[in-house]
């Protein structure tokens, strides 16, 4: 799929734009001036007074209260209606749906969940995330809801809205699961893999903590990244940016793709739990879960095999910071439950001695904000963010990436 | 180096962006009508007809003749005046300083080179970029010459304009190049990383075949990685974007740089060099020539060598392409003279087997347009670059990264 050369811009596009600017301060600052507003996206007054005062119409922002007088008049402050809308987010893992009800300011207020149909057909699992999804809207004034967000294992197609028979789901082919799943459920549905997602979740949630530029390593039953560079989330041309499970990462083990060496082979749950001395059989999530109460309640052979593979994913995650010259590397998703100071220690101390540069480069390594839902709240904001952040896009008319909600938004 | 939040936009900041996307259209056009020019660029008739008067004005475009017939009124076709500036690149590599003087159409119409001074003191080493440059800028008229552009190796401190104690160059602390040598030749001087010069070098010379994204994979004394992402070059919050050489390569080897299992521990010259049994004591670059020229004769083990290093360099850009999602490698830089077509072969071949979901993320593996100059052209490219292309800084007031101009410019 062919990027886009720049183009040009005009004026409503300068409105749109700015209006979103506006808004995204405003839910990120909580509880922020007009003043403050003004300085922190560098519009004047005037333009600042005129899109609060629509925004406050259509009911997006209100007014909360005033700020601690500091001699003179006391500043108004403004925030984002929580209630003023919101998105169903739902997360497509191999073994559990997870989904959840997002409101604008980013708080959960519903959640539901349900087990993957045994053998994971397509139809089925449609089936079930449709499900899911009515479930959580029917909580809801079904008019404030904008639309759902899924969260799936990669790779995708995105200009086909396509998941691609990815590894930790046997046997899917080309599945066009958005279509599918939003004629189903008569809303828009927007799709992201789930490490792009949680990340997009962890901007929208993190406020000025996930400001400018990170690399947001999921790790669930494989893992992800999700790239965040300069507040914006890099999807790449094919919209598989962010790609760190199956490249080489310097061994030679089967991994379960068919290739040799991927990070996967090492630090997917299924390695790790194989690693300790393998599973009963039953689902690995559990086996791994209860690998990681071991090392959390001190075993020492249990963190022991946690540790090598955060040593693996250190090392991934080194090259990952190299290229892309970012200060923050955030660690999140359900295989962190329990061990999460574990790996981030044993991460950071890998990147330590292996970032290049550190004197002008230093890195730190953060847990997520959002707990075991990020990728359930990722999708949601997936919603959130195509509807509400400020794009290039608006400015500049081209996607310089592929849209992911071609087919009904 | 903290990067700024989203920023509103206004009308002067609109009309000077609109101003360089046409000029850049044009000049990577090759002769374009003002009838292309706006349908490429998304602007009205009206704007693009005062903004195509106000570059000829100022001497920047002209018009060139007129595109066959098709029927109607034939189209009067624009491009750039290449003689209507131009730049000086200098580039410093550890044994040699390469200069060339650009025009504004990425012409080269002067080169100058000389050798490293022994031991490479960094005042030597000044002097000997001062006189480079002025060398060149005698050869023209100076009030024409937009500046210079130094491309060094990693790492710079880019907010300080200081180069830090590379590998490459033995023994030197922190020196703050660009302002040293701005001094001396009494133009402003912009400094980046060698292989970020080289791929804005390739963007600025490649016109439609080096639009979108790539990653140029520079092959020099070490190894350095270009960024180009949907037409914009990626630098990093600390402006250190693109290190490969010394990230983790899945290696256990003795790096020059003291780290074990960098890409350079295999891949730089001297690396090769002494996998094929060591040099003769003489300079690394000669030894490494003739190697590649062995090795283009058909002598199957100096070929051996060379394909066992651009394995390991296939392994790390697959990894690179993985994270970035781009759909071209570029390989450029002096190491490859000779030995272009080998080691893009072989590149190719590792990435065919190891890049992620290639059905829908299909990537083309290509030398590049810049041969032997890159670095020095790349380096005056800088300059044309940051005074002509599109930036997003130019609409949106704030940078999305370090300003390597910030002394003089």
């Amino acid at each position: 799929m062919a990027e886009e050369s720049w183009q040009g811009t005009n004026l409503p596009r300068v409105g749109g734009f700015n209006r979103a600017v506006v808004l995204d301060a405003i839910r990120r600052g909580g509880g922020v001036s007009r003043v403050e507003l003004a300085q922190r996206t560098g519009l004047t007054a005037q333009t600042m007074s005129n899109i609060v005062r629509a925004l406050i119409a259509d009911g997006l922002v209100s007014e909360s209260g005033h700020a601690p007088s500091t001699g003179g008049k006391r500043r108004v402050l403004l925030q984002v209606v929580p209630e003023a809308c919101s998105a169903v987010g739902l997360h497509l893992d191999p073994e559990r749906i997870t989904g959840v009800l997002l409101d604008l300011a980013g708080g959960v207020r519903h959640t539901a969940s349900r087990r993957v149909p045994a053998g994971a057909e397509p139809a089925a699992v449609i089936s079930a995330l449709a499900r899911t999804c009515k479930q959580l809207v029917s909580r809801v004034d079904p008019d404030e809801v904008l639309g759902a967000g899924l969260a799936v294992p990669g790779p995708l197609d995105a200009a086909q809205r396509t998941v691609l028979s990815p590894p930790n789901l046997t046997g899917w082919p080309a599945v066009p699961l958005a279509d599918a799943v939003s004629e189903r459920i008569g809303l828009p549905v927007v799709m992201d893999n789930d490490a792009t997602a949680a990340a997009i979740g962890e901007r929208w949630a993190g406020g000025e903590q996930r400001a400018g530029s990170f690399a947001y390593a999921y790790l669930g039953s494989g893992v992800g990244l999700g790239v965040v560079l300069a507040d914006r989330v890099h999807r790449g041309v094919s919209g598989n940016a962010g790609e760190i499970g199956h490249v080489p990462a310097g061994g030679t083990r089967l991994c379960h793709c068919g290739r040799r060496g991927c990070l996967e082979a090492y630090c997917s749950m299924r390695a790790i739990v194989a690693d300790s001395g393998g599973g009963d059989g039953g689902p690995i999530a559990e086996s791994y879960a209860r690998l990681c109460r071991r090392a959390a309640a001190g075993e020492a052979d249990a963190a022991k095999v946690l540790r090598q593979a955060a040593t693996r994913l250190g090392r991934s995650l080194a090259a990952v910071v190299g290229v892309l010259d970012v200060d923050r590397v955030v660690l999140g998703g359900p295989a962190l439950r329990h061990v999460g100071d574990l790996v981030r220690d044993r991460v950071a101390a890998v990147l330590d001695a292996q970032v290049w540069a550190p004197e002008v480069r230093p890195v730190r390594v953060q847990t997520a904000l959002i707990g075991e839902h990020a990728g359930a709240v990722g999708a949601a904001s997936l919603v959130l963010d195509r509807s509400y952040s400020p794009r290039l896009t608006t400015l500049l008319g081209a996607e310089t990436g592929p849209d992911v909600s071609a087919g009904r938004r």
